[in-house]
């Protein structure tokens, strides 16, 4: 389709050298195996390998496993200039959808046209959670972070005094993406909960 | 095709944990914008995204980018048991194979049968380079180390005084992946050695 075209090539590894600022951004979550805080890449390579094993537990069995973990591996990519946004932090969750559509005007623009329109479409698609392969990704994405937690002794949470129903209403939405994953959730917090690393509601 | 049963999902789930620890396996080459070695998380990732933008200048046109992705995703995880060995490491690549093998026994297992065997034969497949989507998954992963280290001014061939011939018999491999993206490892190449990065042959 496309011949070799210098400009063409050297737009895409413009892109692949800028996204290595992925690596940078951390998030809130713990790794399991050393006491330090994740980073968006590492978030993002983690959720693509759950994408391949956990398919066949989607909510829609006919989803397109290409697609989703072509989601997996970009949907945090705005947050090289929008910076991670912690789920519990209203403040910053208000002009999140600002920032983050600011910085996909820069960060996908550097691609060739068709392919920063693909992967823009791609991240919104995560974003508006309205398609069964967005659902699936949204709920692997939600599930990835509850599992750190859970193995780290719920640090993040307790550092911020994360309370039960804060977690359950930020994981509900795996419900939408895959039953199976939503049951293994619930037990998880319920554990969580049981265990001390939560606050009790109204606590 | 399965049905719930919890005991393949705790498989999977296990799987899930363990292949945490990819995120503490270091490489020698350091991350672009910050000055620390990468690790394979990391790097799979980044190959993971190469893939997605660079498919088009694959030798074989009709390459399966979802299989090539699934490769890129899972081909470090043996560095979980057996370490990322520095490529210039003559002594450290000699029982590389079966330090690697015995990790892919021990790792996989973990999973549901038929998933293990899948995830497995995707490492074969890309230690083999005898498929268009394994040749094609190689040119991108020497490539990634290619670029990190010219854009962190050659500080990894520097320190373990690497040689342009070294770094030309490393990349290789790219020609048969992809000829565009060889002739664009070879201009880098130059310019690293034109600018100092690399030793002179026999230097």
């Amino acid at each position: 389709m496309h011949t070799m075209n210098p400009d063409r090539l050297s737009k895409q590894m413009e892109f692949v050298v800028e996204i290595d600022k992925l690596k940078q951004v951390l998030r809130r979550t713990i790794t399991i195996n050393e006491n330090r805080n994740e980073n968006s890449s590492e978030h993002s390579w983690h959720v693509s390998v759950m994408a391949i094993l956990l398919a066949e537990h989607a909510a829609d069995r006919g989803i397109d496993l290409l697609r989703t973990i072509k989601m997996m591996l970009v949907h945090d990519l705005v947050e090289i200039d929008a910076g991670d946004t912690y789920c519990y932090d209203e403040a910053a969750g208000r002009d999140r959808p600002e920032r983050e559509s600011r910085a996909a005007d820069r960060i996908f623009a550097i691609l060739p046209a068709e392919q920063a329109a693909e992967l823009r479409a791609l991240w919104e698609e995560f974003e508006a959670r309205a398609t069964p392969e967005s659902r699936f990704a949204n709920a692997l994405d939600r599930l990835q972070a509850l599992l750190l937690n859970y193995h780290t002794h719920g640090k993040t949470w307790r550092k911020h005094k994360v309370k039960r129903d804060q977690v359950i209403a930020r994981a509900e939405p795996i419900e939408e993406g895959s039953s199976a994953l939503w049951q293994y959730a619930k037990a998880l917090i319920d554990r969580a909960a049981s265990e001390g690393l939560l606050e009790a509601k109204g606590a």
